[in-house]
Formats: structure tokens, C-alpha cells, sequence
């Protein structure tokens, strides 16, 4: 990668922790070009449109990375219950021990922008698809009819979404521990 | 209530309001004592400690709209499964119809502050609290177990807070009404 392209590139990964973190709103864009440690002016430079901009890319890039961590934790296992399973487990560790670096992917960016930002919405709209999505393509591997395997990708997705918030919020692993425990009976 | 008790309130709610909409960064002071109708400096005279013990008290007061909301709804029908559903049904229309303008309750605090505030953290986490014990109460009265129906009513919170924030950011009624038609199968 060139270093124009590498300073572009700073600059969402910077906006991507931060917005995660701390929101939309309570980031600054000398914050995330100072955390970015790419050249003053190059945010504009890039990203002519401002934070709006940044934060698309930026919700993109956090939902390409949480797909990917989905779809990984989900090959690990075969069976889809099984694997589900593990994968939440896995968040509850994450929302309890790392919730306070790393925050909740998207839900923050997607609370605050939903009625400001129609392009920033679209965003989130889409990141939180692909996430449904991941889980979808597990269940029609193991043979789940495609309509069912869809409304259960958006069930699951909920269910994480909502848990991963509340245990966050509440530093316990209760709400997702109770989801995973829930999967069995939801694919039965 | 006296003029003085009447502005604080008025305060509270403009905040309340405002934070749930916009975040917590994304609301200014000036914008909640405007909005408020309460006078100038009134809101250093009432909150010393600021945008933090206004946010707390905001919390607080959301956390009793909604949980009397909760309780007011699920009091209209006896069967537990059915007055769940109705009332996640309710929130259904709520989430897509006037989710531009209400937004979704606590969550945009709860993201944003986690790590920056404990006593805002706090107060979210009573919230939820609140809400889990909200449903819980109604499956006691119904001959749940103790622990059972606690653990029940953490999932219900959980499973609610993911598909509104979901049906919030994608415009559909889908994830919740997905949740809604778990219920049956969550409470057998």
C-alpha cells in the first residue's frame, strides 16, 4: 500500500475505534487524525465530505471486520447450535472484560445518526445484513429452509445485538450467557 | 409545584428527551436550556455538577416512563404470553413510526458513557434492571419459578433492546416482530 493510501486508511481504522467507543458526536475530528497519526489536513484531503463521510467508511470497515469474525467463529464448528453457541460466548468474554476499549460495533454511530444522517443509516442498515446474513448462510449449509434460515439470522442478530448492549451496559455476562442457552431450543 | 421545582423538571425532560434522540456528546447544554423553556443559568443553579448529574437524573426518569409503560402494558391482558406479545407489538410501531423522533430509550447513553462515567453507567444499569424486573414480576404472578422467571425477564430485556435497536436503524418491524413470535416458545 502507497502512503497516501495508508494514511486514508489510519484514518478510518482511528474513526472506526473511536466512534465505537465514545459516539458519534463525542469524537472530534482532530482526535481522529491525531490517534490516526496520518498528516494534519489529510482527513479533508480524503474525505472531502467530513465526518459524515468518515463515518461510513467507517461503519463499513466495522462491519466487514464483524462479519468476518462471525463467519470464522462459525467454521469452527459444524453444527450450527453448537456454533452459535460458542460464538456468544466468546462476545460475552468480549462485552465484559474488553467492553470498556472497545465498546459495541455500530449500535452507537447507528443510535445517534438514524434521524441525522440517511447515508450514515444506510450504513449501519446494511452492516447489521451482513451480520443477519453470516448467520443465515450457516443454517442453509446445514440444511435450513432459506426463508426460515433468514428470519432466524435476524432473530439471532437481535438477540446478540440486545444482549451484547445489556451486558456491556451492566458489566455481567447474564443477557448473553441466557441467549446462548436459548439457541437449542431457537433452531429446534 | 413551585416555578423553581417546575424548571428543574422541565430540564430533566428537555435532556431526557434530547439525549435519547441525539446522544449524550451530541446534546449541548445550551440546546437542552433552550428546548427546556427553563431560564438561563437555571441549569447550573439546579444540576452543579453539570451535563453528568443531568444525565443521571435523565436516565432515571426514562428508566420510570418506560418501565410504567411496561407494567401498564403487560396489566391489559392475564396470559403472560400474550400480554408480552402485545406489547412487544406495540413497540414494533414505535420503533419504525416514530423512531425519528423518540429514538431508542437509554441505549445512546448507556454506548457512549460506559467508559467515560461510572454514576451514568450506574443509572443505565438500574434502568435495565428496572426493565427485566418489569417482566419478571408478571411471570411470578403467573406461577414462574423465582429464578426462572428473573433469568426470563433478563432475556426478554435482552432479545426487546437488540430488535429495537435493529427495527430502529433498518426501518422494519421484522426483528421485533420475529421476537414477538419467540415468545410462545421461550415462556412453554
Amino acid at each position: 500500500m502507497n502512503k497516501k493510501g495508508n494514511s486514508r486508511t489510519k484514518l478510518i481504522q482511528a474513526a472506526s475505534r473511536l466512534f465505537q467507543l465514545q459516539g458519534y458526536h463525542g469524537t472530534g475530528l482532530n482526535q481522529i487524525t491525531k490517534e490516526s497519526g496520518a498528516p494534519k489536513g489529510s482527513l479533508y484531503y480524503y474525505f472531502p465530505n467530513g465526518k459524515e463521510q468518515l463515518a461510513i467508511e467507517a461503519v463499513h470497515l466495522t462491519a466487514a471486520k464483524v462479519t468476518d469474525r462471525i463467519e470464522r467463529g462459525l467454521e469452527k464448528q459444524d453444527d450450527p447450535v453448537e456454533a452459535i453457541q460458542h460464538l456468544i460466548k466468546d462476545l460475552a468474554d468480549q462485552a465484559v472484560k474488553d467492553g470498556e476499549t472497545s465498546g459495541v460495533p455500530v449500535a452507537a454511530v447507528a443510535l445517534e445518526t438514524t434521524h441525522a444522517s440517511e447515508p450514515i443509516r444506510q450504513a449501519c442498515q446494511a452492516a447489521y445484513e451482513q451480520f443477519q446474513h453470516a448467520f443465515a448462510k450457516k443454517l442453509k449449509v446445514n440444511g435450513y429452509p432459506e426463508k426460515r434460515a433468514e428470519e432466524l439470522g435476524i432473530l439471532i442478530n437481535s438477540m446478540i445485538e440486545g444482549a451484547f448492549l445489556v451486558s456491556f451496559t451492566t458489566k455481567s455476562k447474564n443477557p448473553l450467557r441466557l441467549v446462548a442457552e436459548q439457541i437449542p431450543v431457537l433452531l429446534k
